[in-house]
């Protein structure tokens, strides 16, 4: 095959893999404490409707699966191959799943670059090449696929949650930091598309993946975990192109002169490029998280629709509270909206006389769930106001859980961008949660919502001047 | 009574309504619904074993207690009322309690200055001054004083988790604010020693109450929310006493003009009051929380042994943590411990091929607690470290939760600052509360680890500087 072609081929092929209607999972074990055996079981529990194929050349059957001695053995067509076997094998199974006509891998197995295995991590791209397939990997974590309940992730499910079916898509470098993001965004409620761990990136690197995204219809916004980029220049060329449709908040590890310091490669040149990459970054219209909360904070702000201006809008039962978003506001460079005469006159007779009409709109600590309400109905309706912060100290005897639906009808009413500040407990929590799995994201404190706003807007004008440049 | 004599009772009053021996409830209720009996309820279910007296001229008896018609009615010497009555009744019920002798009240009433009921809070003023009563508030959530198992706050403790006991105390003028943090450490296994809400601050005042932290012994560590003080010069007296005994945590809110605008009172001088506020800070070697986030994770960090410089050890499982923790060393001005030469050896003998030893010492994803345990034991002896970051991914399948104990039993084994960092959901954040509960900070991210133990540091080195300057 000509080199175009097989970039043709494995560019179509890219799809087959993330959303295959056929999986052979190569090395599916028995044995529990194996990971072939967690990888076959989570593929399996995760609800998977495609046909799933064992290939153990010494197993007669896997968790009630028959097996096959390799996937040429297969009668029908495979899409897509999760290769488990030990690394010195990885590469003749490869070798197999071309000559089966498989559309691509996702090999998790290690043992190649990584320690010092170039030539094994070579021969892996020549076979690729050789048969125009997309593969993932090597020494990566896998996929989940929400939407085509495919989870090849081996760590167990106990341990690690899994997140529930939304917009949001991720790309990362590294395993270990993909799972930790993976499992707060199950324990938050947060929906995922797909995840991606792309480990090594022998093949598919994470402009292929990015350009993969981009096109998929199910991801409204990518976050990207990266320690390094193979090639900047076709990078550069996808983010930007990407955030002219989406957003993308990158977090970049291994920044700084320290990191150069600690792997003795003290050339000087990793922190200069650290600034580059940033100014990239600026350039491309990619938010920067600068550290992993950061990233949690940006992914969840861009489940909402993007604030059109700086104007804030912020209820709150707790005084307190209201304080501490006036100065996040003023350090984040965003304003106070201005409520209308008519809506604060109106307002002004149906609150108790103590509480004072304004912005932050302090309802105070003896408010009912129904003074929240009455307050929140009319703000939604309001001109001047981009975005509303509803802070909600549940932990006062007065505000019910109830105020949770007045909060998730409010985000429907509207299409300004609404988040949820709590801080607190278990209590606090389990409401959150509730609001979250609506599409209002919560933040446990002031700062960390208006931070991600003011991110969110930059993003906003920034894709406006792009289009405007465009046009 | 002279100035000076009323002055000196107070004094020696605030230790009695801090820690009482006898309380009268002022207000306490039958009504499931009123504040006065959720604080009545509350102190009783908190298990205080002092004398509780009931004080409520219509009613025969609640929750199972007599009750009084006045204090005046108590046969027996009662150090501390909480009043609870509505605000028109307090000031003669307060001229009560000065006659039957007790030595202050917390007034949980609101209803004065902060409604602009100034002469009532003057009212106030002038009978604690005539009976030289200590009294904390009005309009404040009251006080927990785990030690005495003193709990005011009434908030339901089904909302709000209330924290073990510790070391960490805490002064807060928001009762909002107050509540939720302590709803925190209350879901994160952080104990707490006195937590004192103190409102409208009308007798005692956050330095008075500093004062009376700083001579507690079973308080190791302040941590303040404060909007406005009332005497800077006395604060600033108070706090740099404060700090030579023991660190001092500060989050200030109401920092700057958007707050002042929004108050319509934009003079402008309030933002150049923030500068001058946060120049005292460090002149007075207190440590600045810049927001709720960050008050949390510095209150954490004081539970540990101060760092005594700035070379840092990170053990991990995870690769991408690892480098996330350099990034934020570099970006703290900590600095990568060196091991020597010897430990080096030894370890290298102990670990796979595959594991390289250095720093951060990634111990990799397939690590089992045996050789998480055999690194940790050799760096807790080693002479050129000063911190150390442990860095659990729990939810690989190889760490088993007993890594919680080589975590515990290293902390024990050496009074080098320890603390642990673990992102996840529910299994992650089960372990860290066990982690926690014996002393070793747990945070969620690289960052808020490194960024503590730099300002822990800072304080180290202010206060050393500061004794040398006084020695």
């Amino acid at each position: 095959m000509t080199d175009e072609k097989q970039g043709q081929k494995k560019e179509s092929n890219i799809r087959a893999v993330i959303e295959p209607n056929s999986i052979a999972v190569i090395g599916a074990s028995r044995n529990p404490s194996k990971v072939g055996y967690s990888v076959f079981k989570n593929l399996i529990a995760s609800g998977y409707t495609g046909r799933i194929y064992a290939v153990n050349p010494n197993a007669e059957s896997i968790l009630g699966v028959k097996c096959h001695k390799s996937v040429l053995d297969i009668p029908n067509k495979v899409d897509c191959a999760i290769i488990v076997v030990p690394a010195e094998y990885v590469n003749d199974t490869l070798e197999e799943c071309g000559k089966k006509g498989i559309k691509g891998a996702i090999v998790i197995s290690g043992g190649f670059k990584e320690v010092g295995e170039f030539e094994r991590e070579e021969e892996l791209k020549r076979i690729s090449r050789k048969y125009g397939m997309a593969v993932i990997g090597p020494n990566c974590l896998g996929i989940v696929n929400r939407k085509k309940h495919i989870d090849s992730i081996f760590l167990p499910m106990y341990k690690m949650k899994r997140p529930l079916l939304g917009k949001i898509s991720f790309l990362t470098q590294s395993g270990a930091v993909g799972s930790t993001i993976l499992d707060l965004l199950g324990e938050s409620n947060i929906g995922v598309s797909k995840f991606i761990s792309y480990g090594n990136a022998a093949v598919l690197d994470e402009s292929d993946l990015l350009r993969y995204l981009r096109e998929d219809k199910d991801t409204s916004v990518v976050i990207m975990y990266i320690e390094g980029v193979k090639d900047g220049r076709k990078f550069y060329e996808e983010l930007r192109k990407t955030t002219l449709v989406k957003p993308v908040v990158v977090l970049k590890a291994g920044k700084g002169a320290l990191a150069a310091e600690a792997t003795k490669s003290h050339t000087g040149a990793l922190a200069g490029d650290y600034k580059v990459f940033q100014s990239m970054l600026r350039q491309a219209g990619a938010v920067e998280a600068e550290c992993l909360p950061e990233l949690f904070n940006l992914a969840k702000i861009f489940i909402q629709p993007l604030p059109k201006g700086e104007r804030v809008f912020v209820l709150t039962n707790g005084g307190g509270e209201g304080v501490l978003t006036v100065d996040a506001i003023e350090k984040s460079g965003l304003k106070l909206a201005e409520i209308s005469a008519k809506t604060r006159a109106k307002l002004k007779r149906k609150m108790p006389p103590h509480v004072v009409v304004g912005n932050p709109f302090d309802i105070t600590g003896d408010a009912d769930s129904k003074r929240y309400a009455e307050v929140l109905k009319e703000i939604v309706k309001e001109d001047g106001i981009d975005a509303i912060i509803v802070i909600t100290l549940f932990q006062t005897v007065g505000l019910g859980s109830e105020v949770v639906n007045t909060v998730m009808e409010a985000d429907n009413a509207t299409d300004k961008t609404i988040v949820s500040v709590a801080t607190g407990g278990e209590y606090t929590q389990s409401l959150l949660r509730i609001i979250e799995s609506s599409g209002v994201p919560a933040y446990t404190s002031p700062s960390e919502a208006i931070d991600s706003i003011a991110k969110a807007l930059w993003y906003y004008r920034k894709r406006r001047q792009r289009e405007g440049e465009y046009a």
